[in-house]
């Protein structure tokens, strides 16, 4: 079976690009990843493509064949619809083909526009990765769902607030010199216990912002980075997917994110690693509290233990353990479909020492990147190694 | 590498159900097919599924999940969107996946609703498949769009709505005896002639109804339908997928169809045949021209030569090339994100045996089906063949 490595990337800024399209972000991030590579457009084999609203806030379907157009790429193009875990998704699949020999060259990312229609009507378009019938025809969105989790998740194991900031605080610093993150400021654990609450626990500056932006990779088969000479250091060793219900209400526990438990239990297994060995991650932190739920369920914290991880500065990217070194959904934005690779790109480029916080981890080998769409409903978690 | 099976089939009736939730129509289709593939819940590696405009008509995103919870099923869901290919694509991935050793038993199919929302509100969510840049801003929906290719190729080849008539009443035909069906009646050539104009040269006959409905299959690995003793008959050996530009502008002709052309090379290079060994077809005719390309681009018929096909009898199914027998978009109906796994349940039906038109086909063993997103921007052909 062909091992799969990741040959180039590229991204936008995250931010707000409100005259711009989806296709003409991803065709950014998209030329840049083929540039780095070194792959032209006719050695494309597959064009993999993740977006959650593009209906809603673009009017546009089928973006595929259109992003696959914006690259000069005529090979099959496919849109993947995950939610928040679109590109996830995305990469999972792309890394599948080419295990598969089904392409040796695979164009995988994803792009999100959403900073134009403004925050309540992002708020609605994001509902709709929850259950329309359960949850959002009785007032639940994701502020809130996330909320619901972080209140159980206190009763359950304890914690605070505090706590909570604390990982803001650090995806912010980490933001600080990423040229690609939304936010390069730095918040105090008071901005963040003082920023004004959108649905309790949580506050403003414990969820990440809306944004835009485009993410992407170019994955090829080890045979075909050897005969094109093309230098690729980072090779994906596992993939895992995983799902669950949609719902909160049909779920056994609020305090717990079993999805991922399984996803990681897969990629695990694929990439023959054991969590001990793993370097460093980037998590899915849409809301602070997804950071720590994150941690438990791929197996680096037991459970009710990462809410502390860091306060005490173990996550930080001179901890024992760091943790959204790009700065994560928190700080560095999250254009929704293009978040899933976006962490693929970051870890990459922590991997091969070309990350503005790479001089932190330069011992780190073995890298995790988790997504997740919805309330943890719909996962995907990925090893990344320097290959040997 | 392990063959793929189709071990079970499903459908709801298409048709009208605006009652109903397209999970709910999803459900009753993958129900069926698990129960006709003897497969249960827990059986299930992953969960595949089309939809086009779930966000628009349904408030509803990152069904992927959602569906699988419909079946009890916990596995890993996808949900993949390319317009009117959207469940076609999911099958072409869920074969590969099969085909790769990453799932021995997947459900796949797609579920659309859109008849709730109007024919106005339809057509305008139909076009988020065309450029929402350089066609529909310019006013172009998809009657528009199919009548700018049936006029160009009238321009090159001849024909004329006569002959594109032929197609509506063979599909008509064909649907009368199909208990699925959203239209069970015939039409005369002068029926069609004398319908409404809906984009010259297209009348409201020559263009398939807006429908909700779903589709299912259970694609099972020769080894797992041997271990698990099931009866699985038919076997997917060949899959293609291709893309074009989404616009028209950008095409160098409107008279064909270069990624059918594509996807079908794809496909019968998998299977190891040639355009002469296939018995049956079904092909995406969303128009009545739709039905021209797509024999033409499969090699069925020299380019210019499919227009007479069905005004002469051939493509009947008592013709030598029987074409849609399942009555086809056109009679048949199209709920966008269930029609192209829909055509794959058709094939399966009608090779082994159980289809109210199977016995005037009761000689086939080798059946093409071919799922269209946008005007052909998006494509897969799939062979199935009746097991050896």
């Amino acid at each position: 079976m062909p091992s799969v490595r990741v040959a180039g990337v590229g991204l936008t800024p995250f931010g707000e690009h409100p005259d711009r399209t989806t296709r003409d972000l991803f065709a950014e991030a998209g030329i840049e990843a083929m540039s780095d590579a070194e792959v032209r457009a006719d050695a494309v084999d597959a064009v993999y493509f993740g977006n959650f609203v593009g209906e809603l806030a673009d009017g546009q379907g089928h973006h595929g064949p259109l992003v696959a157009e914006s690259l000069g790429v005529s090979a099959p193009a496919t849109r993947f619809e995950s939610a928040c875990a679109s590109s996830g998704v995305a990469v999972r699949h792309a890394v599948r083909a080419v295990e598969c020999g089904d392409a040796d060259v695979v164009v995988v990312g994803g792009a999100e526009r959403m900073t134009h229609v403004g925050t309540d009507e992002a708020t609605a378009m994001l509902a709709t990765a929850a259950d329309a019938i359960h949850e959002v025809s009785a007032g639940v969105t994701f502020p809130g769902a996330y909320a619901l989790m972080a209140d159980a998740y206190f009763e359950t194991y304890g914690g605070s607030r505090r706590d909570l900031a604390h990982v803001a605080v650090k995806n912010h610093g980490h933001a600080l010199e990423n040229e690609y993150a939304q936010f390069q400021f730095e918040v105090s654990v008071d901005d963040v216990l003082e920023a004004p609450t959108v649905a309790s626990p949580l506050g403003l500056l414990d969820a990440c912002p809306v944004t835009d932006g485009a993410s992407a990779l170019v994955l090829v088969s080890d045979e075909y980075a050897r005969d094109a000479d093309v230098e690729a250091a980072v090779e994906v060793t596992g993939s895992g997917q995983a799902s669950d219900t949609l719902a909160l209400q049909d779920r056994e526990t609020l305090s717990r994110t079993p999805a991922t438990e399984r996803a990681a239990a897969e990629a695990y297994r694929d990439a023959g690693i054991e969590a001990a060995d793993i370097d460093l991650v980037e998590v899915h932190d849409c809301f602070t509290c997804a950071e720590v739920f994150a941690l438990e369920a791929l197996g680096l914290y037991d459970p009710g233990e990462a809410i502390t991880a860091a306060r005490e500065g173990e996550t930080w990217r001179d901890g024992q353990l760091p943790v959204n070194c790009s700065g994560g959904l928190k700080a560095k934005g999250h254009p929704v479909g293009a978040t899933g690779a976006s962490q693929v790109v970051e870890m990459t480029r922590l991997l091969r020492g070309d990350h503005p916080n790479s001089d932190y981890v330069s011992e780190a080998s073995t890298g995790v990147t988790h997504s997740a769409g919805g309330t943890v409903a719909s996962t995907t978690v990925h090893v990344l190694e320097v290959a040997r």
